[in-house]
């Protein structure tokens, strides 16, 4: 089992989720200069994190169903974000807050353990990344993102992947056929 | 004082490193291909990170003095990875092994709550490089690494910090000037 799952599973159990949220398709969990520091789990849905540092959206990450997610930077720095944070369907959320997830962490070695495999997984994954955003090649982004995250061509929508793969829907549409 | 701070002082008083290595300048720490999970202490000296997908090199990240540090991916994963490292001075680094540091992390709580610190800040950090990368404007990226990274522009040749901008040095010229 994945450490991410043993986590979900012992919060289950403790019955630490504190609410839950059901966000309609296009609604918005965040915008750019909010705080956010809660914890979620992706009951169902999806939902696509976006920057928009000039007139452009640029995707940069998917919340998948099962899975836990934060508004990355706020969720660490405590401060406002640029993050936008959006429901691509209709998603339900249960959440957490950091507090009480703090205490978890401080209360039980192993939640902390796994908590510590997460954050390594997640620089990993930052690293490759990164990589993907310096390789000048469409064909070679495809090609890395398909052999990593194939959950992604099957659950979020076309136009977002191109965004993410910083190419144009045309040349993704492309690089699907050949 | 800082969580890495902190660790380092824990390792220093246990006695942790294991042995010492210097480089010379130019002299490479690790090379394309090959795997690296050690961590490292930066006595003196300067490193850089750089990839090489296609013709160009690729910096990515710098070592500076009094710091930890480990070859990113190969550290998580254990795998052959593209990173190189090289000396951009005389560098002298304290070295351990990721067993013996495991030891110390699944031994003394405090140590792992420092780490757990340490790689919360590494995601954030991640997090602004990739803003960063997204960011079109070579005035506005070099804006925000001033900002945040002032040691980069005392310590690291003009060259490489093109680099890591992602722009010519005859642009970081102008925008040093500006």
């Amino acid at each position: 089992m994945r450490s991410v799952d043993l986590l979900i599973e012992k919060i289950n159990v403790l019955q630490l989720w504190e609410s839950s949220l059901t966000l309609q398709r296009g609604e918005f969990l965040k915008v750019k200069g909010s705080v956010d520091t809660r914890l979620y789990f992706v009951e169902s849905g999806c939902l696509r994190v976006f920057l928009m540092p000039e007139e452009e959206e640029l995707t940069i990450r998917f919340a998948y169903q099962n899975n836990l997610f934060v508004a990355l930077d706020s969720f660490i720095s405590e401060a406002p974000s640029d993050l936008y944070i959006q429901a691509i369907k209709k998603t339900k959320l249960r959440v957490m807050s950091k507090s009480a997830f703090t205490r978890l962490l401080n209360s039980e070695a192993d939640a902390a353990h796994w908590w510590r495999d997460i954050l390594e997984v997640l620089v990993f994954q930052q690293f490759e990344r990164e990589t993907d955003l310096l390789i000048s090649s469409p064909a070679e982004r495809y090609r890395r993102v398909l052999a990593r995250s194939p959950q992604l061509f099957q659950e979020v929508p076309h136009k977002y992947i191109a965004s993410y793969l910083r190419m144009t829907p045309e040349t993704l549409s492309r690089l699907k056929k050949s």
